[in-house]
Parts: structure tokens; C-alpha cells; sequence
């Protein structure tokens, strides 16, 4: 998906709002289980029910690595049954050598067509560059991550720069707004100012809103730009609102509140 | 297996040497594509003409993924063959947030049963911890990788350390020299100094002698301990020194060469 076709997206539902699919055998309703592919049925009831709330859908790769090959075998189903209309993220936190990077960019491009993969920096340029080489898919680097552990390495700082802030400067030229987003955690609304001073264009995807404690309005106001230029992911707070047979339609109505406010940010924005 | 046997087998069999499974299917022998299982097929002949001269074997995850739901059976079947006489490596370089990391975890030491998970430091304490908490089993973290981005980020410095440092340094407190080790590529012989310095007793895997450049004895000289400490890993020049039908022979034959030189430096650092 292209830059302009996922802005237009995002006016046009009055979304940004990414749902994870984060599919844990231990928390999907039981009925689910006498399934042969118990993990595909459930994402294809949360796709459903979800689709005209959301822009975005991001499985998260270990969830399916987890339960093996069939695992694997079922996250394939989940990115086929994945509607075109919509941004599929691939959430792998891959990153390796060059060659390397470059069968963990098979894997998610060309065999399961995602727009993108998660990638992790630590190891530099040539372990990023090869998810850069596909027309029209994207890199979305780890920058500021939501987790606590986010301050062991990313908050290191050289005197003038953090190691996040140096994460963006440095890897925003190795690509551009057209194919490279950073991951910035909703745990942290205090650096979204300095964040966008680095990059005002790029899309950020924003982790932690909900379960982990982020805060929807204050990512929305230090975060966003002139073309809204944010996902922001939710997982548990809708695909495990309910873990009874209503999960699809409380699933549906977590979506569709979380849109309905970000229904009102964008209209704000754009008045 | 525990960190005795594994300095055990390292002095019985006179080698300290790590053969990668990087498997693909375009560079393997041409036989090989009439099998179902290529990967695998080809993996077991390796693995039968090298096991005498090496103590690990590190298949890397990407080489498999890159084949979907198949690749990823290939390597469980590849991961089934390993034999329990030798410390198996998942060369996945994972990292996520704790219980996400936690399912990485299961994949690849309750599912595969590898002893030992590569990690990605830059997410903190929270997305390597869930590696530790198995019993004999071990997290080998990203230190100083032996690709030339390692110098974009690990390198960085807070004017005390440098980025590698302080993930050692830091890390360090995580797990025990029983249960972590550290990866430091075979291209930066001038940096195990200072390493050493800082972790004595830790084990670390060193990638990059051979195709990358790394040089073994000198990697020996600066980077072994009392125990040696050393996992060194071969991987092209093993698994491709022949593209024909003697390619098992042509493996075992390199394998042999570094476990001979290995024996020698494992006498010489005990007399």
C-alpha cells in the first residue's frame, strides 16, 4: 500500500486505529478450540467484525511461531483472509546480516504480502536495507518502544542525541516517508515533540494505548502531523473484550469507540 | 545442556566450533530438490559428516521462514536430528516485549528443544528475561555483530561505554555466565580486550571467521578464557566448500581443518 492510498484510507474511515492480532489459544473462547485451525477461525471473526473500524491489522509473528509449523501454516490463512483495503503489518521484530534480512523480507513480502515488517536497529544499515528494496512495502523501525525495558539502551545518551532520536536521524536516510515508519510506544507522549522535530512526515506506529496504559488524546496531540501520520495499535482491549461467545461484537464495540474518538481528532485536525 | 558439559565436550573433542545451518535452496546440491524435504535432507548430511569435529550447530531461522509453514516444518525436523551430544543454537536474533518474548521462548526451547536463543538486546531487560527463566537453557545476546552496520549504533557512546558495552555490562546482571552468553563478531579481533575485561567468564559466540574475514587465531588469542569460552562459527565455508556430490565430504573435510587448528590452540592454552 502506498503512502497516499493508506492517507486517504485513514480520512476516508475516520481511523488510524491498527488492530493486533496477538491470537493466544489460551484466551480465545473455547468454542474455538474443537477447530482444526483454531487460531485463523478466531482472527477471521475479529477481522470481520472489526474491518470498517480499523485501517490496520498486525499480527504479531510469535503467537503463531509459538505452536510451530501449524502456527505458522495459520498465520499464512490469517495474511491471506487479510483484506487489500486495509495496512497489513507484519509484527516480527526481525534484523540480521544483509543476506540474511533479505529471507526474513521473502518471508513477509513476497510469500505473505505484507505492506510491512517490524524491523529492530541494533544491527545497522545493511540489516534494514533489504526490507527497503520492495516497491510500495515498508520498514517500520523500532525507535521508543512501550515497554519498561525501553529505558535499559534506547534513553542512552552521547551528549547530544538519545540512542532512539540517533535511531531516527540516522535510519530516516535510509529511507523515506514513502517506506519507512518508526515504532514510538504511547507509554511515552513526552517525546513526541522532540520526536517530530526529526521527522514531521514520517508515520509513527504507536504500541501501548489500552492494556499497557497509553493514553489515545495525549499520543494524538504530541503525535500527530498535517496528515494525521499515526497508527495506533490496540490488541487486547478489543480482540479479548469478551471471552464468551460475544467476543466478535464486543470486539466490534471496543473498534468502533476507539474510531468514533479518532473520528473527532482527525475532524479537529483538519478544521 | 549446562555450561560444565559444555566446556567438557569442548576439551574432549579438541574444538570449540559452531557449524551454521544457513540452508538455501539455491546454493545447496542439485540432487537435493528431488527430496520433499530439501532443507532437511541436505541439513542431515551435514550434520552426519560434521559432528565429530564441531560441539554447536546454530541453524538460522530466516533460511527456514523464508519457506513458510514448510521451511519452518524443515527446521523442526532439522532442529528433531540435532543430536543431544551437541549445543544447538536458534540463531533467531528475537526480542520482544515480556510476554510476547515469552512465546519466542516456547517456540524454540519447549517446541525445537534448541539449548540456546540469539536475542536482540535493543528492548531491554523485559524482552530477554523471559529466555532466562528456563532451566538449562541459555540467551546468547547481540553484543558487537560482525557486519559492517554494527558500527552505526553499536558504537555509540556515553562517553564511559559504548552501546556494545553497556548491553555486556548491563546484561551481565541479567542471567549468570550458566545461562548467557554474548555474541562478538570474528571482525572486531581488536575489541575482545576490553570484552574480557568486562565479562571473563561469559561464553561468546563469534561469527564472521571465513567468508566475513574473521580470523580465528586471532580471535583465539584475544577472546579466549580459562575455559576457552569461545564458540566459533563456520558456516559457508563448511556447508558450501563443494556444490557437487562430494559436498558432505568437502564439509567434513573443512570442518576437520578448524576443529585441527582449534585442538591446537585448546593444548596450548592449557599447558
Amino acid at each position: 500500500m502506498t503512502r497516499e492510498a493508506l492517507i486517504k484510507t485513514i480520512q476516508q474511515k475516520g481511523s488510524f486505529l491498527c488492530v493486533g492480532l496477538d491470537t493466544d489459544i489460551e484466551k480465545i473462547p473455547a468454542h474455538f478450540l474443537k477447530h482444526k485451525y483454531p487460531l485463523f477461525e478466531f482472527n477471521k471473526a475479529i477481522i470481520d467484525a472489526t474491518k470498517d473500524y480499523c485501517v490496520a491489522y498486525k499480527p504479531n509473528i510469535a503467537f503463531y511461531e509459538a505452536y510451530g509449523s501449524d502456527g505458522w501454516k495459520q498465520l499464512e490463512m490469517t495474511a491471506e483472509y487479510l483484506p487489500d483495503t486495509h495496512f497489513k503489518i507484519a509484527d516480527a521484530k526481525r534484523g540480521d546480516i544483509g543476506n540474511t534480512s533479505g529471507r526474513y523480507a521473502k518471508a513477509f513480502f513476497n510469500n505473505m504480502n505484507f505492506d510491512a515488517v517490524t524491523v529492530a536497529p541494533y544491527m545497522g544499515e545493511d540489516s534494514v536495507s533489504p526490507f527497503l528494496e520492495y516497491d510500495n512495502k515498508w520498514v517500520i523501525l523500532l525507535a521508543l518502544t512501550s515497554n519498561r525495558g525501553s529505558n535499559d539502551f534506547q534513553q542512552m545518551s552521547d551528549g547530544n542525541q538519545k540512542l532512539y532520536e540517533r535511531v531516527i536521524s540516522t535510519a530516516s536516510n535510509w529511507g523515506t516517508p514513502d517506506n519507512l515508519m518508526f515504532v514510538v510506544g504511547a507509554t511515552h507522549p513526552e517525546n513526541f515533540n522532540s520526536i517530530r522535530a526529526l521527522i514531521p512526515d514520517h508515520f509513527l506506529l504507536v504500541p501501548g494505548v489500552g492494556a499497557q496504559g497509553g493514553d489515545l488524546h495525549k499520543v494524538s496531540e504530541f503525535g500527530k502531523n498535517n496528515d494525521i501520520g499515526l497508527l495506533i495499535n490496540s490488541t487486547r482491549q478489543i480482540i479479548y473484550a469478551s471471552s464468551d461467545t460475544d467476543f466478535a461484537e464486543a470486539a466490534a464495540n471496543e473498534a468502533k469507540s476507539l474510531q468514533q474518538q479518532m473520528k473527532k481528532i482527525i475532524a479537529e485536525s483538519i478544521a
